[in-house]
């Protein structure tokens, strides 16, 4: 493995999920294998979990870890190739990630897109710019368009709660927000359970159909009620507009998930990815109720990176 | 000893400030002892001695320290129960306590008040409620009310040149300042220097009386003159008004002590617990003079912390 | 060595260029040296390459490296000696550095000029603070008028890619910019490059002079095209005026260098201190291209900061 950007295929999926679990068993007993090797934690938007849990990911393998928060304490980055630079930015990418390269062994990346230039955001532009200038490998911390990290955090929690045997039920259903929020969770998310061979459902109104490359293999369906009936695992998860790039066309409260949604799956497990808008995105008898795994989902955080540190210093 | 927030017993406090020194006189003596183990350092306000201090203490023990300016680049928290989180916070202190939790070992917090909302500030509400939902130890690096690791750091300062055998005469003393500030540090003072047993006088103009809860014990004298007569020990602060909640009611500048207020404590040390508005707060004949002390508290807040990492992680 | 501020003698260069490069070639050969020791990284302005490489240096010498961002997680400091403090700022030089003093074994202090006030910055008075106060050894990661670290570093970049045996022309040119840039790195470059006994033409439109003190063995050059005849090294570099203190002239595009200046220096190789504005101080193709030496003077950032702790904790 090079970089760790998306989902590659399911053994390899299969691997990393076996040997989070390994860790999450035993955290430090790779604690030599990282020794004198640096990982570089660029941040190019806020963070609490990911950058905590990267951290003590490399801190688990005995790597060490340098955060720079780009946005904070550095300066703005031009990404355009060819500017002629006499406005905002003070640094090219292409310089700036070519001295990472030289300053450490992996660089763990995250850039948001701007869910308003949708070319670039589609493209993951920032993001590979990183993978293109830097010359070394790069993990995501969540880029314009996925967030690997978490989903494989997802896929082990997914794991430890299913009924070994079974192909579970999984959905994941787009929740309520006050702002416009990127795709990259529910893209990765798809992209995993579907490669993790899920039996996988998305619900949405209408209008956040979202990018038909990362949900091939899923059933769309309209009606959140009938998504979700006989659910095994339900993740949930606001986006805003694909098509209309960056648009909320609703907010309707009626498709925040409340104890009476789930009728017709009453042993579901509910998933979300955290930060959470409580009593927006999800109620709070959800969150605080039996059926919540969003804490066992962000402890499994430190496990997923750890994980994919350690197969990328391999 | 489960968190550290108050003042608990002499006992316990004794026990400290004996480990304290012991660390001083040799910082490393525990390298190996908090190996594997992890301080999460939340500061939802602003540092510079706290936090390098705490980062020291952590690894003269040989723990890791993780900090994390939520402020600055996290986002920010919702603490109030039951909360419809369609404005500004982004995520619940009861998510994201309960992810520190299980992250850290051991979680050190600074969560300062608002002096607006006095029952809020008062109930220590936002600290409190990383104890209530983190689920481990909790460290105080200054909350609305206390400020306990600086008041070990200054008891450990006064053990270290008071006569032995002889009740030093404590004196802590309002000062002028430009802007609300908050009780904690006057409070927790008093709170220490009565429970190690000290004689403390507390002189304030009319109007500043601290809440009555952490004065216990203390004799009040309105007239700072007579409070500081044979003073061996004078420990300067500004504080906003407690009744009149947050307000400031003067900036009287004889208030501020300069060596001429010494007439009557020939041989008085003075303390503050710096950052100090130097000759608005204290003059600068004083702050540099053979009196002030407040180099040596500041470098106890070293042990200080390391005494109490030490004994929450055994 | 007791501070680390500016070029000394060749004799010191020398040897810290060949601590340098024999650190380059192994970087963990002195991983015990600095066990138990803290390097208190300072910033009062925005870094990339020196936060990461000082932090890198340290590491490599099993050093403990503590990062503060004074101006984004602090306050404001004080530097006036008397002042009274009523005003925004929150806490005296005096009292911090001391503070630091007791923390670190080393401060590393980043302060830029004002470029206002020319007496001050002329003085390095905000850096020279950090030395009076601190009281513990203080390496400069850039100061109001010198930057010996990047100095260092170009001089261990010059030195591996010279001919031995031949006194090599190293240029320093004068860029275009928009903004007004301190004089800080093409003052030791001056110095070093002179102090190093290279042949240094300086080659600048006029006005912009430099301070003299730093430019004493240069040969002056208003014209460019003559300047870079037959050089080795050209060092391109943006400074505001220094007579008509902190304003800019001019910035015409002629003087931002392209291939075609090249001519009568075929086998020139190009440096700048990095970030650099692409297509106005330098174009693409240069720094695209086979003269560009950037980024290993990037990477000797690090073995110059880890040849200068080695020899201050020595």
């Amino acid at each position: 493995m090079k970089h760790f950007t998306q989902f590659e295929n399911k053994s390899l999926a299969d691997r990393l999920i076996e040997k989070a679990l390994a860790y999450k068993n035993n955290p430090r007993i790779d604690i030599s294998k990282g020794l004198g090797k640096r990982v570089g934690c660029i941040f190019l938007n806020p963070s609490l979990r990911t950058r905590a849990s990267t951290q003590i990911a490399a801190m688990n393998l005995g790597m060490e870890a340098i955060v720079m928060n780009m946005d904070k304490e550095g300066w703005a980055l031009e990404m355009k190739e060819g500017a002629i630079m006499n406005k905002g930015t003070v640094e090219h990418i292409k310089d700036a990630a070519a001295v990472l390269g030289t300053y450490f062994d992996v660089l763990a990346v995250r850039a948001f897109p701007s869910l308003v230039d949708k070319k670039e955001d589609t493209e993951d532009y920032i993001f590979n710019q990183f993978i293109k200038y830097s010359g070394i490998p790069v993990v995501s911390l969540e880029s314009a368009i996925r967030h690997p990290l978490q989903s494989l955090a997802d896929m082990v929690t997914i794991q430890e709660h299913m009924l070994s045997g079974v192909k579970p039920k999984v959905v994941l259903t787009w929740a309520p927000h006050i702002k416009a929020i990127p795709h990259a969770v529910a893209n990765s998310f798809a992209e995993w359970a579907v490669g993790c061979d899920y039996d996988l459902t998305i619900t949405h109104p209408e209008g956040y159909e979202l990018d038909e490359k990362f949900t091939k293999g899923a059933t769309i369906e309209y009606d959140q009620n009938k998504a979700l009936v006989g659910a095994d695992f339900v993740y949930v998860k606001n986006w805003s507009a694909f098509n209309d790039y960056g648009k909320i066309h609703t907010t309707d409260p009626d498709w925040m998930l409340r104890e009476s949604h789930f009728k017709n799956a009453s042993g579901a497990k509910v998933m979300h990815c955290l930060p959470v808008r409580r009593n927006v995105e999800l109620s709070d008898e959800v969150l605080d109720g039996q059926r919540s795994l969003v804490q066992k989902q962000a402890e499994n955080r430190i496990y997923a990176a750890q994980a994919v540190l350690s197969m990328i210093i391999e």
